[in-house]
């Protein structure tokens, strides 16, 4: 039976049986802006702080800008780099043939291959891919896209040992979890950071969409972005 | 006349005239952590329990996975496994053409007569496939998708002489029953899993939506997931 | 001027001056689950009752299970096919080429010539087609597609010579009344089955939607399915 | 200045300055069973009661249906027929290319010269084209569509010189007027029939939606369909 | 900097510090029925009326046709048409080529240069194109209907110097402002007319969207279509 | 850490950190008419006022009319420019191609290079492109759309070194923020303009949807558009 690992967010350990399962693939969606990515930091300094090293994919930001994001809530990635417990991977290598237009998608053997060989650099055993879309557009035909999305989810768990976080960013306006529709049924769990309504005023809150193997309470939960501390869970709304 | 299947959820083969009927195919539709894994594995043991054998196909999770969530409620897998009782059919090989692109859609021959002889390599009389769409999606054209699974749901009635369930996703956010819209026709019944709401809380809801032959309510009836248990049926809403 | 010919529904002739036209084509239209079939049996054995016999073409589910949901209901059609009062035809023939992707669509001219022969063969004045759709599908191109329906009802009403039922399975979700938005058009009439709300409950509702040259009320009638009698209309809603 | 003809529906042309325009082409538009062919009939028999000779063209019934429709609301159509006063056009011809696949849409060249010929036949002042979409699908491409709209609807106006109705079915659940969103600004006004609700019952509704050169009230009024007297107008909702 | 053009429209320059901008672009967007012609023709008369003689490209509306539309409020046209200083433009011949099926889209250079003739000709100052959209379609690529808009806005602004109306039928029920969703973002500003709903009755009512350079007020105003004095704006609602 | 630079929006600043971070790009989403243009004017004016050049790229709005819209409020944009502290770059060479058809998409190497040239010449540190749609359309396939979107985002931050604003007009009716439903992601945050109704009445809003490493309230705050001043954030709604 996997053991669990901490989400390193305050609050919401408790509300999923101790936090995710060791070796699993879970998926944080959420539309631009709601706080994935501070979500996914947290849980990367959270781990390295207990000894889990963490890989981080980031495709949405350049890995510089994601330093200088943490560094606005007071946490140092640069110190954890510099120990090897945590990378930043910097993908625009991989991009380069589509945005020359010699290539209709990534070659996301290449990627993988390179991704195993950063966490067996460092052991990690955590895993952050934000966002999930950029290593999947390009594939021919639905079929499959949902046949690779399956596979690359599998994989990830077969061969990658690690615990691993996706990131799916949600148009607004949809009500959609994932983008292809299809990641929301094979990873492990969700999780959906969104902005909702609370006596009139916008207010952060978060919800679990679902959790194999774990009694889960379906309601939503505030939430504040708050320094060093980054979110943390309020009451349940 | 075909005789009573138990479905194996406390609370719902008396809102459904005893249960499944023998032989038949059914829909259990539901968005991204609904339950519908939950309730098919339930389904499987409480069928194991009373001497039907069972064969799961499982296509988003891994079988050991699956152990696992089982597990989490208290139910062990491995137990039946090892008597023989049930199988967890590992379907990756089916789809490895596909992932290598070399294929467009699973060979479904090959599949069907594969799980034929594993369903005869234990008498099984009840089946399990969760989900349906990677079996579907790939066949060209409309018409031959809808004709496809027209003659897929016929022939696993006429061949495999299983009481069966068959799952959908269905991405939140639409009120779609079924994904290619023709399962939901050609199926003997349909139960569908939700989250509603009452007096402002999330809770877990299913409906009858359709049931050949069986006189049936069709309100929401809220149910929990407890510790061995698993589904149980509460009071209707 | 036609005549009427029953429904054979309790409740339903005194809505629609007696009950349907002659030799005319109607379309009863409903989600999955609402009573279609149940609606188009009870409809055929009021036929035969009468002296009507009837061709009952299905579709979606295999002549003996579809004697099976009438037995359900306490209706004996295996009397009535003994006695060649009342005939189920086996299409999967018609589909065979289909499904092999050997042809794109029903030849259509060849099932519509042995549905003539089996109207001749047993004096049928009433059939049914449950559902219509799979006869529809794989016409090239959305003029012919329009055209074909046209042509396709109107055949019926002027080679068939029978009160003509065919059934629309409606995708959940939607609020059409028709597959292809034209059978809506072309037809003589439409009712519609449905699952509404009363005070906080679901209950079953039928309307009325056309019904060319006959008065009619437009509001819904709640009905139940029972025992021996099966759809019986209650009160307006 | 182009003289008023009466509507023939009571109620009706004191909404709209004491008529239609002579010789312009106006949309009746609304879903299926809202009685757009019983306004047509009722505008086709008010003209030919007051010597004003019509040609139907009737598409999604056979003549000798629409003979029937108008028989039960106590409408002899055959009379006028007989006195070469009313032409119910029968179309089949010009649709037998496209049935057989020989062809992608109505030769409307021939179609309109024929046309043209029964009106000058028998000199009629009135035409109804019920429903017109059949003679505009199988165009290619949406702009030739478009034109095709635009130059149909001007030459029935510089060529037929009547006044004519064209019905637009419209599929349920959606709020368009028109099927290609151009009829409705090409013609001279257009009029919706529908069904709303009144203190929780259904009831039949008609509007003016546009009416060029004329003052309109743009609010719904309930009708009835009466024997003999066919749609009239009560109140204003 | 552009001084002021009168709209023409009674309370309506007050809202628009003094009217529209001369030289530039605006878009009248509303279904169909709302009144936009009956805007342009009051624009028009407006400008004919203070010197300014105007074009008027009518697509939708053979010219006698709208003559006789602008006489139902009384308005003469012939006379300023007589006195050369209205014209309004037949379009037929350019659209010949399209209904032939020889064309796929109006040749444009052919009709802005003999638009640019008929301006010249007497000196107008100000141009209606009711609608535009019969100019657009049928380019190909969406790329290229992009920038065919921005382009044929562009020249227009350039080349005819006139200040200009565009109108832009939306189909019913949907919410969009212009047919392409570029050219709202192209154009100085927008007016859009419509119908609501105020105490259980329909009334026209019109509002500014947007209006480069110029102060606004973006609330709806109720307005009426008077004999004479044609739109003429009441409260705001 | 990037230091802040002052949007040049009175009551912006402080819900912000002190504005926008130094060399990171900005979406201005909004509607038609919502002050998208506006708000980067006072922007590219607050950065001239303080030594910092701007460079304005403008696609929908001609150069001088953007100086006319500008002077309206009382800005002089003349003065900038001859001091050559700001350019309004004229787009239209690059757009020739396209409309001409001979090219699908802008060739946007040389425009950025000529844009990296503006910047050299004037040492600008602001840049806005308004909107940055027509820069995009027209690229090949969903993939490289999203790839070139990415690569577009990432280069100017790269290479030009300027703290930018993107504008995206967001068709009426949708609720989405960016065209392509990529942007919104890998821009560094997200500022949406719009409409909104208080008390009966239309209001101009604008919130902050998204802004890494500044925390932020989500909250609508209402706005006024006046002369000098430009728009002036009021209270919160």
């Amino acid at each position: 039976m996997s053991s669990r690992v901490s989400t390193g967010i305050e609050g919401l350990d408790g509300l999923m049986n101790g936090g995710f399962q060791q070796g699993k693939v879970y998926l944080i969606s959420g539309e631009a802006g709601t706080g994935k990515t501070i979500f996914c930091l947290q849980y990367a300094l959270a781990g390295v702080a207990q000894g889990e090293n963490t890989v981080y994919v980031s495709l949405d930001e350049k890995p510089r800008h994601l330093v200088e994001d943490a560094e606005s809530l007071g946490w140092d990635l640069k110190k954890y780099i510099g120990e090897k417990r945590l990378i930043i991977l910097d993908v625009t290598p991989y991009f380069t043939n589509i945005r020359a237009g010699r290539e209709k998608s990534v070659d996301v053997r290449v990627l993988a291959s390179d991704l195993a060989k950063q966490i067996e650099r460092i052991k990690a055993t955590r895993l952050v891919i934000d966002p999930i879309a950029p290593l999947i557009f390009g594939q021919e035909g639905a079929a499959q896209v949902q046949e690779y999305i399956r596979s690359l989810i599998f994989s990830i768990e077969d061969n990658l040992k690690c615990t691993t976080l996706i990131t799916s960013g949600i148009p607004s306006g949809t009500f959609r979890l994932s983008q292809y529709e299809v990641e929301e049924f094979v990873v492990s769990g969700i999780i959906v950071l969104g902005v909702s309504h609370l006596q009139g005023r916008r207010i952060r809150i978060l919800y679990i969409r679902k959790m194999r193997g774990t009694p889960i309470d379906l309601n939503d939960h505030a939430f504040e972005i708050l320094p060093q501390r980054g979110i943390v869970i309020r009451e349940t709304v």
